[in-house]
């Protein structure tokens, strides 16, 4: 451990630490793990999906030619294929189109101009907007709000999710507070899934707000890389033994079971919140993309088809998680230069090394060659208090060249924090 | 002509008329000629597109993996394939989802939201928010303005276009107007294309708002019905020329083209405001589905490709219209009750009754199994003010439904004059 060790051990590990950085330099690597993008041999797992519907049979269960206008809230064989990933029935879901990341938008962006089911008015008629933001989180979430003016609440995060006693204690106090963004599940980047402890606080809140919202993105709910894979309560189902119900909105999408760029999206809520959604979503679009729909039920046919076809995915991203977790194991567990967990599933490892040192680390990998997401990008306003905080993306990057990437990343990271320590 | 008869031959003939309607009413027929939507042998055309990228084969000119996330603007192919049909260059182009009712809806919803390049706030900071609305006109862009509570003036239509000198005046004097909405070529419903002086006068407009835009719905603009299509001038070029091509949002969809629940929507604007909707869409987005951009270039290769696609359209369609435009020459003609004019391209014929018969003919071709666009959806707040306009959609019935339909539209035009007359 550095604790243990005087100013001359940690000198010389500084030059052995430089000599390696300037070797690995050297390479002209070009990598990069700033996003949770699926590799492309994971792509290839769902390329027959594109032979369905070639033969001129467009026409869904209900009768609908998938080809041409109408059907605003999703073909019903598509509906059935979703509605087990958020554990939700017919009537509180909406199938969307290839980004669940625009149906939040949307969805913010409605509750903005227009309002939500039981508000007074649309949000935008107040004087300003907050959202609750438990971090480490997904920047994209954050960065939808800082792009509509919506002031940021940074909550910390705990073990088993959001620290539920800061959560109920904002929101019973501040009738501004709107809304809350939660990856529940493998979340990013943390990785933790919240416990049932958690999802009960949530269903029971009791906002000063009516119009408050709990934006639930189960963006990895099927996305397992173990036997024994976490489990999430089901939010509606608890809220609904609460009456609370209509303060959820739930996210999830097949970005990363089928293709990122051509998947589909799905907004699960209450029965009354879904048909309130529709009724002014009718005037955004006249449909998604149904033929995309048919696709995808004619191809994963179920539930336990998705369940099957997330194996294979296992298959291909376990190893790279492995790569990442053992170099951060060999390498800087034993310098004590920072921590992690192991994350039972989603597509990311949370690296927070000592106090000061991420934005420095992020750079010395991008002089090397190595792309990571920028540091501070998982907190608000893309600022991390203690600069601590960096999201590894492992799926990307061939094995081959994780393994490159990660000898760069554990070099930076020591020489970082050698620099804040001498 | 009805002004020729006297009241005892007004009687016979609503007697004559009465005897139809009852037979027509015995048929039990059920048609639907509400909405533009294609006919299934259109969408035939168009089933091969979907045999391309089964061979995995899902690479882009650029190298970009389409199944992969990115490319919020969409990819080179899918931009030089659609660039021609609004007539704008590669930096001038956003290709988006399945809609162009969503692009549309959300660059209002950005503009309220966030504002526009060269406002000095959003839109729904101001008291009330207006638009021009040249009606008769599209029932969902009017839609679009009343879903958000902006107040819609009405704009009358001349024969080659709005009224501009009413635009002109309007825009100069109102801060509060911030756009107005126009489908240029074969108007939906009218199919009036707007003359060069028209487009000229557009293109030279002076509006107070300096954030004032005009949504140039160009929807129809390769959907020629004829040998010899009318022309349109290239609104952005125009502008231009007077230095003001800020002012100009173009749309257009390839719906009625390859498949309205899975074709491809597109933005036509100055490189400018390219740039700064990229720069607000792109927390609403990482890209719209790029696997049907490739499958859509590779089918149709080129503008060529598209324009030889419209033929076949065409030898589907025309009949159809004039199936339309051949009972109402029989049928409405001689008797004088009603106005309209044959369309050179687009999706409707626009039938202009006697004053007061509108609602009274749509309710009566109901009750006799035949659903049209209600009376009064082709004016703001659905309201019509001389209740004479109805939208005729001729093309997704068969040509026998379509006779069947058109047997019970002329009848009921007839009833609904000799009603208001004897």
């Amino acid at each position: 451990m550095y604790t243990d060790m005087n100013k001359d051990e940690l000198l010389k590990l500084k030059t052995e630490t430089e000599e390696k950085y300037a070797q690995l330099c050297a390479k002209g690597l070009k990598l990069d793990m700033s996003r949770g993008k699926p590799g492309a041999d994971q792509l290839d797992l769902s390329i027959e999906m594109l032979t369905h519907c070639i033969d001129g049979d467009c026409v869904s269960l209900d009768g609908i030619d998938c080809r041409n206008y109408g059907i605003l809230d999703g073909i019903r064989e598509a509906k059935e294929l979703c509605m087990p990933m958020l554990g939700v029935g017919k009537d509180e879901i909406i199938i969307g189109g290839n980004s669940s990341l625009q149906l939040m938008y949307d969805t913010i962006a409605r509750a903005m101009l227009l309002g939500v089911l039981g508000g007074d008015k649309p949000w935008s008629k107040n004087p300003t907007v907050k959202f609750l933001c438990p971090a480490p989180g997904y920047d994209r979430h954050f960065a939808i709000c800082e792009s509509m003016g919506i002031e940021m609440i940074t909550v910390p995060y705990k073990s088993d999710g959001p620290d539920m006693d800061v959560v109920e204690k904002l929101v019973a106090e501040d009738e501004l507070i709107k809304g809350i963004w939660c990856v529940p599940m493998y979340s990013n980047p943390e990785g933790i899934t919240y416990s049932d402890e958690v999802v009960k606080r949530f269903a029971n809140l009791s906002p000063k707000a009516k119009d408050f919202r709990i934006f639930w993105d189960n963006a990895y709910c099927v996305h397992h890389l173990t036997d024994t894979p976490d489990t999430l309560l089901n939010l509606l189902e608890e809220a609904k033994k609460t009456g609370k119900q209509d303060m959820v909105f739930m996210f999830t999408s097949t970005s990363k079971i089928s293709f990122p760029g051509g998947g589909l999206s799905v907004i699960g809520a209450s029965a009354a919140n879904i048909e309130y959604m529709k009724s002014q979503m009718t005037y955004q679009t006249i449909g998604y993309d149904k033929l995309n729909q048919l696709r995808h039920a004619r191809f994963f046919k179920d539930f336990d088809g998705i369940k099957a076809h997330m194996e294979k995915h296992r298959a291909i991203v376990e190893p790279k998680f492995n790569t990442v977790l053992d170099m951060l194991d060999k390498e800087i567990a034993p310098l004590g230069f920072g921590s992690w967990h192991k994350p039972n599933g989603g597509y990311f490892v949370s690296f927070n090394g000592l106090k000061g040192t991420a934005k420095r680390t992020v750079e010395l990998c991008k002089q090397a060659g190595v792309v990571l997401t920028g540091a501070g990008a998982t907190f608000p306003y893309g600022k991390d208090p203690e600069d601590r905080n960096i999201r590894i993306a492992p799926t990307y990057p061939t094995t081959d060249e994780l393994y490159a990437a990660m000898e760069v990343f554990v070099t930076a990271v020591k020489l970082a924090a050698i620099e804040t320590l001498v």
